[in-house]
């Protein structure tokens, strides 16, 4: 498509091109009407039309600045890699700015907004595991951007866990204090995270044993509220009442402990909890909450690192890169089955 | 100060000038070694250098973008005035982009970008209750602004809450329980909305004839760490041991009742707790605990609209918005005193 001209727009909101050009330039005098403005704006936005003073003068400038796309606030997941990210752009003399993206309801302007007056340099994508639909986006416009949690195949610039690996970590751990009858509070239905999780889930069981059973795998999400709903449905549903609960996140394990409180069984007298992610958090939980750490600052880091290194140019060969897991810690959450 | 041009930054860099617009303008080119371009840059900014066809590109071009600092990311408090601005803002065309400030490094750099660089039209200022040293510097820029979350003498467009009377209903509610040794763990020294708290606090105690007691308040901040250090210096000092907590803010007394939970303290048999701020995390922690819900999200809500009055010129008559406390919710971590 030809890039659109201040005339295009003018014609297609039925103005004049003077007043296209008033309202385009932010001008805040009373003379157009809210309505003759919005009609410009609109038009301006279907036609994709880039101010040329901007494009031209901020095509080759720099911000300086890296965006990173979160789509949840209350998920300490997300703060050590925003931690790790501020700390190594830092370092190199870039800013971050955080872009609160709720998933049901993505703000298509902001993304226009950051790419297109080029007020970041680039971005890091950070999701749940399912949609990739910014990424498809920035690649066909060849804008800078690393996916964080989350390894798609096909994507260009990635960096995430291990999540098998850390889901048989958080498995064995169970197994080894005796559980067979252990439930997976599961991510997002067709999420690669989630998918690789349970999958580490079964492989740990079936290694030592223990036949997979599906009707022990609930859909949680990465929520509080997602937890305590799964919780519920299990606890209906399960029979007999299973000894263990691994699930995906630090978020879903804790609505799960809220209705086990609600429902008066005692943890881990009747009940071991165990979750993937790490964060002060597991220990404001009562109790407090024996984990499997994930990588987050230093996923956040290496993001950082690998997108300076494409918007600098000196990096252009694709990469994904993939975080082992960091460690088990054991809290009060866990402990032997009962015989 | 005379505005450089890129001639004054050349001689300051001394470089010649194709050489520091080349850098300038962000050209990638290896023509320019590492050491002359962090120079240039250098000068640009010790002489407060703004690109020329940038400041004329932009400085009638809005953005439709406003920025919002916090000072804290695990902070529920946070959230809800990020929700209710973002919503505020959408509803009119704008964009929200959070910065993360930690307050004990602050980010020089991305205040100069946001505001000179015009990424943003203004900013909402949401901090802790000390500092004002930002809104001091908008100010003399000129720069669109509103504080959040603090009610300071000077400031021309604010929105915070009623602190003390929100402090009163929650000792009240001890009270009206029979307690009459009650702890504060209150926020920072100085601290506006500490001061506003602790006095609520002496007063609700004054009105109900129980004499104020200094040796039960303890500094705690705004952070579990900082609530769990107040907690034990608590446990250590205090005696006879108080039969009740009010918390400055939801995340302290979460650090609190982890201490409680160390030491075997029965919640709320031995000793009830109440915080100020209601979110969903007040029903993760174990009891789930009672709470005085300040108007978070109108808060974003009222002190987005109010930006946007101001950004669009629509309003330029200082304002200082109180909201009252919303509702007292009554959850497990409150009971009446031992006779």
């Amino acid at each position: 498509m030809r890039k659109a001209t201040l005339a295009d727009i003018a014609q297609h909101a039925r103005v004049d091109v003077s007043t296209a050009s008033r309202v385009l330039r932010g001008d805040s005098g009373q003379r157009v009407s809210q309505e003759t403005r919005a009609r410009i704006l609109a038009s301006a936005e279907a036609l994709e039309y880039v101010p040329n003073m901007l494009a031209r003068g901020l095509k080759n400038a720099r911000s300086y600045t890296v965006g990173i796309t979160i789509p949840q606030l209350d998920n300490p997941v997300f703060y050590d890699a925003i931690q790790g990210a501020a700390a190594a752009l830092k370092n190199r003399g870039y800013s971050l700015v955080i872009n609160y993206v709720n998933p049901s309801e993505k703000d298509e302007n902001l993304y226009k907004k950051l790419v297109q007056r080029r007020m970041v340099d680039g971005l890091l994508v950070s999701g749940f595991d399912t949609g990739e639909d910014l990424e498809k986006e920035l690649d066909e416009l060849g804008f800078p951007h690393v996916t964080l949690n989350r390894d798609v195949p096909g994507a260009r610039f990635s960096v995430s866990h291990d999540n098998q690996s850390a889901a048989m970590i958080a498995v064995d751990h169970l197994l080894e204090l005796g559980h067979r009858r252990i439930v997976h509070l599961a991510g997002h239905q067709g999420g690669v995270n989630a998918m690789a999780r349970l999958a580490g889930y079964r492989r740990a069981l079936e290694r030592a044993g223990v036949a997979y059973d599906e009707s022990l795998v609930e859909l949680a999400g990465y929520t509080a509220a997602g937890g305590a709903t799964a919780m519920k449905r299990v606890l209906e549903r399960v029979s007999p009442r299973p000894t263990a609960i691994f699930a995906a996140t630090l978020m879903s394990a804790a609505g799960a402990l809220q209705v086990m409180h609600e429902k008066g069984i005692a943890i881990p007298g009747e009940m071991s909890v165990i979750s993937l992610h790490d964060a002060p958090f597991a220990s404001l939980v009562y109790p407090p909450m024996t984990t499997v750490a994930l990588a987050n600052e230093e996923m956040g880091r290496a993001a950082a690192e690998l997108l300076l290194e494409v918007i600098e140019g000196s990096h252009n060969v694709p990469r994904r890169i993939i975080l082992p897991p960091v460690c088990l810690t054991r809290r009060a959450s866990t402990a032997a089955a009962k015989a």
